[in-house]
């Protein structure tokens, strides 16, 4: 088959305007980058509108690590609308430039279910990442010349919780020691570095639904503690109005489109661990506002970011999915009944049956929040019709619909039976209910999410997650949703075990307060917030040709 | 006087195609960023064209701390051009996020000379700087992730010499320690970050004619030794194709508008000390290209910027200008006659006649380079006809032009006499002549443009800097210019003096080779390469407004 690259050739993108037009944005409200990408107004949000806004969450199963095709399945499924002249608008995250030049690759779909331009949307696109990664450093730049120039406000150096950041694969920033060099270099004190993903600006941004809102956010987003104890939020430091400066256009979302012309905003992009995992609430609402039909996806799998889509982003913004799709494959399947990943292509019917018990855990959790998922089998050219019948028989068990698509080799077409199935489970929607209330302690919570969604039998805090917890009790902040970062290749906290775990439980070492996103993060395990480049990055096999179309980004 | 954003919201841009189709740029070759902002192909460059693309430089006297309207005074000769109904086209440096957030305000003219939409191009604008940044330190974590994953080029993490980036004030990553943390956290050693403007990728992007000579220069890029003492260069991490994929829209010039509808280039913004301080070559040609007459700019006084431009960019890039301009400002003269930076507002006649000898240094220094400059006094409210007429009856002593401008308060009006005068001037116009040879010694080249354009009567070599002349030799780089990095604010490297100091000494205190650029950087005294905040920085007073204008960006 050809390359996603190759591929991408063989289309060429209509003008903006026309995707624009196809919405009924008027065009005071584009502002083109380029010919085939978009910025669009807040204000478009305000036009008068008759679309029927119905939203589509698609999840998946717990991924290997190449991961279910949850963003191939999710173009494919808004392909397939077009296909049937439905008015459909997709909403996706931005991919990050750090993982495309480390491990990764792109995140623009594949095979003939990608958006494009792929080459922009990778790398800088239309400089969101950058806004986000400007925004973050300035409060850190600030926050150590408030304590170079006499430090009125008493911030302790030890205690600063605010990190700088980079859209880079870079290890080395990680731990570093700053401000060395004597008297006029600044404070010397420990910090460091994370992915501009996991920035909290990120999150904020993402969560916010108006620049009035990102604005009482970052005002009330806690950098650190004075020598006394007490928390120091950015508003203190008089940098916010600066922050918003810098945010401004990066608050609007991307409009681009898929290579059959579907509509596709692309906007932010937070961890689905350490952050909420899904685009922006503004990207959301615009492809509600301006489609009958908007499809949005959430990071890893239903566990991590469709747990949080409903219990952080729905509340926050008040919306509610009228159909979920839970993505699944023939090889997650089989790693789950205990196959390794690098042996997932032969048929092992037995290996296939056994990993369904993770697809089960992952319907009665879309279950959990009074929603019936559609059961998509992303269709690989290895998998058997033995294979898929057995996935197909226990989502009739369960009573849910199923569907196979092919979308990665057929496009849209590929992905029609699936849309059909989408478009009936609709009509059964209910109101979805959170996993849990607000008003519970924050150990409640994670002890509920933990056993509900990743079925431990309870859950335990360390010495510093106890201490971390009488902070956010000090601060009065127990109220806040919570935002569980946990490996994304099990649903358990221990990322080597598949399938369905039993008998474990959720081991909490630490809690984070990102006030100004509005949730608390609550570690388990290692979370990784500075990725690294393995000894072959993929940026190696990158290369600007003379014609200017880039190689190997994919 | 109304505030620069003030003048600024009575201005409405044209749409940016009325503006390329002034240059005749096919719509082909216009990529829109917003309504009033595009980047051009480069193969806009290979369209024939009719226009005699005379290039008029834009210079300066030694420059007070606020500097002396250089830019100003480009924008506004530029409108004057325009009223004049000639073909004109400007070409000027982008200008630095970090400064504006910090000490400095915007960079895009002031009063009735400013480019738009101001907001943008002081911020993220079309993203350069951002390429630059993440190409940057892409190579950084090449760098440091190839010696984590084995070192198999055994390079010394203690003779790395290429910096990270960020554009950003921010004086505590000058010096730090990164890599910390264990094992799994990358190899400990010394490093900092520089400012992206004093990246040597800002350097390479605007001495390069086009995207093959680019990556030519970021492959011989030096960036540390072997163990054994080896030179490293950036192509033997096999990073540099990547670079390019990040670097491809970056090396695209930038075409905005002045108030008064006079077509700019804004592209690229080296420093004038560590680098050569002009925007990109491929600015500079677009604009001749396109205009029979392009108007660029030099950072800084004569001295640094322009000795730079003719000795490095006219050298690499085969250009000669038809014309030099030297700005000058009654208040630059009183202080080089001794006044106090903070008392330059009164009459001051014997101030001024003593701060000539300034002015006179640099017609000599103009000389040099067989040109004559046309002196344009940028008059300031407060200067009296008195202390004009001094300055008038100098230049009449040189034979040398004299124009008195008022653009800061008039537009393109203020500037009409100062355009015939440029007109005129070009009629008398010889090619330039450097001012050294390329095979002297580097030592001789240093000698020569510290007695002939400073004024020195010798140059000293530190410990230090002899034995990087010992490295430079070793490597066979002694045919390279030299980018001596200075204080900008005197004649001499001290920067206290003021007027035209005599019997001084330069004291050279090492030597950076900057081999993908194609320069040896000469730093005299403490050249800093990553500003500070302020106490007060300018960020404190930025604010984005519900209609989406920013404030306090001046």
């Amino acid at each position: 088959m050809a390359t996603d690259v190759e591929i991408a050739q063989q289309f060429t993108p209509k003008a903006i305007n026309e995707i624009s037009d196809k919405l009924g944005i008027a065009t005071e409200h584009v502002h083109p980058y380029g010919r085939d990408v978009a910025k669009i107004d807040l204000d478009a949000l305000s036009q008068p509108s008759q679309k029927q806004g119905k939203l589509i969450l698609v999840s998946a199963t717990t991924p290997t690590p190449s991961g279910e095709g949850k963003t191939t399945t999710t173009i494919g499924l808004g392909q397939a609308f077009t296909q049937l002249n439905e008015s459909v608008c997709l909403a996706l995250r931005e991919p990050s430039l750090g993982p495309c030049l480390g491990m990764k690759g792109g995140a623009t779909g594949g095979g003939y279910s990608q958006i494009m331009p792929g080459d922009k949307i990778n790398l800088h696109f239309t400089g969101d990442f950058h806004a986000i990664t400007s925004a973050n450093n300035l409060l850190s730049a600030a926050i150590d010349n408030h304590i170079y120039q006499g430090n009125a406000l008493s911030i302790d150096p030890r205690q600063i919780v605010w990190r700088r950041v980079m859209d880079m694969n870079d290890r080395s920033l990680r731990n570093i020691v700053l401000g060395l060099g004597g008297k006029m270099q600044g404070i010397p004190r420990e910090g460091g570095f994370d992915i501009t993903a996991a920035s909290e600006v990120m999150a904020m941004l993402c969560l916010a639904n108006n620049a009035a809102d990102l604005k009482i956010r970052l005002d009330r987003t806690l950098i650190g503690y004075t020598y006394e104890g007490e928390p120091v939020h950015a508003k203190d430091l008089n940098i916010t109005g600066a922050m918003m400066a810098l945010l401004r256009d990066a608050l609007q979302p991307n409009l681009v489109q898929s290579f059959e012309g579907t509509p596709t905003f692309v906007h932010g992009g937070p961890f689905a661990n350490i952050a909420h995992g899904c685009n922006s609430v503004i990207a959301t609402r615009m492809a509600m506002h301006h489609a009958d039909w908007a499809i949005t996806e959430a990071g890893f799998g239903f566990d991590l970011g469709a747990e949080k889509f409903f219990d952080i982003k729905c509340r926050i913004a008040d919306l509610d999915p009228d159909a979920v799709v839970l993505v699944t494959t023939v090889r997650a399947l089989k790693m789950h009944g205990g196959k390794d990943k690098s042996d997932l292509v032969d048929e092992d019917l037995s290996a296939v049956a056994k990993g369904l018990e993770n697809l089960d855990k992952h319907i009665e959790s879309v279950e959990l929040f009074n929603k019936h998922p559609v059961v998509a089998l992303n269709r690989f050219a290895t998998d058997t019709d033995a294979e898929i019948a057995l996935i197909k028989a226990r989502c009739e068990e369960h009573g849910v619909s199923f569907a196979e698509t092919t979308h990665h080799a057929d496009g849209g077409k590929g992905a029609i039976e699936l849309a059909k199935a989408v478009m009936a489970s609709v009509e059964k929607s209910k109101p979805y209910q959170p996993l849990y209330d607000l008003d519970l302690t924050v150990v409640e919570k994670v002890r509920r999410v933990s056993r509900k969604m990743y079925g431990a039998t309870d859950v335990a805090f360390s010495k510093q997650a106890e201490k971390d917890l009488k902070h956010v009790e000090q601060l009065g902040l127990t109220h806040l949703p919570i935002c569980i970062a946990k490996a994304p290749s099990s649903l358990s906290d221990d990322p080597t075990l598949h399938g369905r775990p039993r008998d474990f439980e959720v081991t909490v070492s630490s809690i984070q307060i990102n006030e100004g996103a509005g949730f608390l993060v609550v570690l388990t395990g290692n979370i990784m917030r500075m990725p690294g480049l393995p000894k072959k990055p993929a940026a190696n096999d990158i290369k600007l040709l003379p014609s200017g179309v880039i190689e190997g980004l994919e």
